[in-house]
């Protein structure tokens, strides 16, 4: 079953330590069937020394397990709300990464500050409130997926043109298209993390990026008459 | 004589460069036979491409050598007291890992500021003050041990549930059921010792994280209820 | 054509990842065939893995592609004016490497605080300002060309002496003789944006270079007299 | 001509890279043949990858080249200067490694804050002063080595106790019994700077060891009754 998707997001998973983003099992990576409506996602806690494409476990958009020997990663629950809310994204991403958890345990939101921000991310990457206890209590893991949607919602942000966000005293999610670019933004996120981070220090009045600048490196890369890349 | 523990902390002990732990041969990894009442250590100050599994040394719970023709590691006595008074643990790792080095020599205790460090440490990981100099003229490496327990006791501490220490002015010991987890402990500590610096740099009023999200991270790992993971 | 100078632009841009100024595709070298008018360039967006030293695409000086199936660098107008105006540089790169972006975003120019820099770079390396919005509506890759050149000219600096420029919110350019030398000025700044911006953060009054040990260290390796390395 | 000091002398020197100690060709190691009075050294600006035990130039303590085919270190006349004052020493190492040339750039001598630096250095590790303009005219490589003996002398420093110095503005010479003693005590050097730059960053009352630590982890390892290591 999905044999292909499994595929895809056990090669997924396996480049979150080769791009330097989790040590052990800290992370985990997931991509969607649209049509079947079934997402695949890592299992709980194996080794990426002895994880198989074939341990990749199959869930509905519910979250509950349709196919799989092992327990799905713990926070399944999570993307499945993530899948369900935002329609058109294809692959999503949590890792413990070192910068963007940094942020993430300093509560605040990632202004786009450099052009590395604005080829991937068009504005400032929100940082969600703590969980109250209350909704720890209710399903800690579905919860942090509603917090996201509602995150978004209130601020008005279009999950495609911000495809991440922090977690306070967690860490980050990403997605995108497909799970390895779902990877990729979680790879300019901690990145960018790190550059803002130093760019303050450096400078403590280091300004934003201006819009015009902005609006540019975006556009080239994502709009309608982008002209990055190959065609 | 204990050939499968000496191949196991032989293994833990090439860990510690492989997870960037320790350069050269600054660190040292032992478990214990709690049946025979024996552990097994590295030998002092031996390159780690040169040593074998079989230059493991054994030693009683007094730190005496029983078995192996090298020295044993010169913290030797230190584990001895750890595996005396917290009879539950396996394995025990020392190392000058950058980040907590870096916290031990600036003599503070650790803060719980994020879920990376709630899922394997339950609150503020301590920082054991100086020896005196009637305690290193006493035996320094003994006492280090006795500080450690003193250290835990007095701040009232379940060494299982903070499986990990500074020591001021000096670095980290930690430990855990074997000799594996007492390393990957030692990596979680090195983690969040550099995820905390740079957070309360990035926004020094960064709050620690509130106690029902450090429940629910430390609980569903350790917890009787514990959900993360394969059973 | 160029066969020989798309083989040492294709190796050129391998060194890019190896040196770690990169990640994914973030970074472009070119180099120049100063007789026959045209240079040598990566395809846009082509993952390292995958490309071939035949995929390097030949322009000419106003940056119009005269061979290659693929399309050049998003970045080649700015490439082709440092061609055009600096007319004793043989290549050309572009990185957004961490230290050299970090002091881009702050918008500082990075002073002479080491012989590491003084052995490279004579003297302070430069921040462009900010594109205005006219200058990203009229072309914004070869209005960065032209900002560069008109940095250096404000300033009287000599390209050949400081080999290398910050944009502010984007990052380095650096060029040398060939595109080895652009590579090793783009390591360099990189390491000296690192070296300096702690040594300042260690010590807020650190000196710049005294201009005796500048110009010794400058001159030993590229002045009439240099005795540095082999004949 | 002492062939087996060429082999070591050239080990040494790619031990360099492999440490993260130095980028390209910013180092030298060179090692002494006390009872010929005769040094060997590696070449200038060779690159790493090409050079051969073959290649080490041989130099009296005056820092005449008495054999090899290509020039020696521009910093030869350096190493000589402290063969012939430091008559213990074996071997020398020069790099421009991160964190030592930080300290340098920033003109600060190094503390003992750790036992990390006490295992290898009995005491704070001095940085010496700009060279007078007067001295780099009288000869910048000679006049260095100069320096660093004054620095010595003056604040009665035994070079065997502190194996290591700054150069203000330029970066960390070490030496040691051998060319691998003196390669260890830069890599110790460059860390010990590292966790002392943030211990007090996050700190900044973290205090110096006490005596009492130092003179237990230094002497434990290089006293008369060290007990650290094999016999």
């Amino acid at each position: 079953m999905l044999e292909q998707l499994k595929e895809e997001v056990f090669q997924a998973n396996l480049e979150l330590p080769k791009q330097g983003l989790i040590k052990y099992t800290w992370g985990n990576v997931s991509a969607v069937d649209r049509e079947k409506g079934l997402f695949v996602i890592k299992p709980s806690g194996v080794s990426y020394e002895n994880m198989k494409a074939a341990d990749m476990v199959v869930c509905d958009l519910e979250g509950n397990v349709v196919e799989g020997e092992l327990n799905p990663s713990s926070d399944t629950a999570t993307h499945a709300v993530l899948y369900q809310k935002f329609p058109e994204i294809g692959g999503v991403v949590h890792t413990h990464s070192t910068w963007a958890t940094i942020w993430a345990q300093a509560g605040l939101g990632v202004p786009a500050m450099g052009t590395t921000h604005a080829d991937t991310f068009y504005g400032t990457i929100p940082c969600a409130r703590f969980l109250t206890q209350a909704e720890i209590d209710r399903g800690y893991e579905q919860e942090t997926g509603n917090l996201i949607v509602e995150t978004f919602e209130e601020k008005g942000i279009d999950p495609l043109e911000i495809p991440g966000v922090l977690l306070h005293g967690h860490g980050p999610f990403t997605w995108g298209k497909t799970a390895n670019d779902a990877v990729m933004n979680a790879v300019v996120l901690d990145e960018v993390c790190k550059m803002n981070f130093y760019a303050r220090q450096l400078n403590q009045f280091a300004e934003e990026l201006p819009q015009g600048i902005l609006d540019k490196h975006y556009l080239r890369k994502h709009g309608k008459d982008a002209y990055y890349g190959q065609k």
